[in-house]
């Protein structure tokens, strides 16, 4: 089985030749990385929107397997904005690096207002997920404003 | 603020507009949610196999970070393989959805793989990581030669 091994860490991850400390082996791996958790994020916050809005009906474990992906997945962007991941395909606006404290606090209000998001879905009770999410879907607003490009 | 919401919701998620019962409005939703899905698996899990190899130094607290980003992830992609997501920018080959109870028996042996990986990754002791790597790996790579274009 030795074989297998080298082969299938091949077939698993194209971030296995990474230098000891970097997450990352090129600027275009972060860029993929910070819009995939950022796709997920996107899509498990709709689901709680869409109950906290009426236009799916509250279901308490779904709200649940949301929150867990969204508390989760809200903190795995932020690394993946270092230097030299300005270009390529991405909407990140120059901004992030010319203002990275502004940024970092957008990051972090963002990150405040999910952990309380998720809480509040985690509760089974739809007034709480209602009450938790406008404050979270501004943070959201808040940085894509600022920092993304439309 | 009442005005502002509507706003922050379009700003925080494409999938608001859902029927109440479907996790994806449009197929290309769907694969797009599960490559971001896999992007983060890859990348989590590829941390873990540099520090099972030796590439990279062990570091309990980032493995135990990395252990809780594929546990969760892992079981992620699955609902993403519905009807009509087998066309557009994907590797997925025809035989997911031919040869369904091979791919879900193969996505289920990689899920129950990485629980304990994820388990082994959480002891803070490098010797069960790369006990628990070298086969969950191989489910990896089971279904991407199955299941994946090269």
């Amino acid at each position: 089985m030795k074989k297998l091994v080298p082969l299938a860490l091949a077939a698993c991850a194209a971030t296995l030749a990474l230098p000891a400390a970097a997450q990352f082996a090129k600027p275009e791996d972060a860029v993929k990385y910070r819009k995939a958790a950022l796709t997920l994020l996107g899509n498990h916050f709709g689901h709680l929107g869409a109950m906290a809005s009426g236009r799916a009906p509250f279901d308490a474990k779904t709200a649940a397997a949301d929150a867990d992906v969204i508390a989760l997945v809200s903190k795995l962007p932020w690394t993946a904005f270092g230097p030299g991941t300005d270009k390529g395909e991405t909407r990140a606006r120059p901004e992030i690096w010319k203002e990275q404290a502004k940024f970092n606090d957008a990051a972090e209000k963002m990150q405040a207002e999910v952990t309380k998001l998720a809480a509040a879905a985690k509760t089974g009770n739809l007034d709480n997920l209602k009450a938790a999410f406008g404050p979270t879907a501004r943070t959201c607003k808040a940085c894509h404003d600022d920092f993304r490009e439309d």
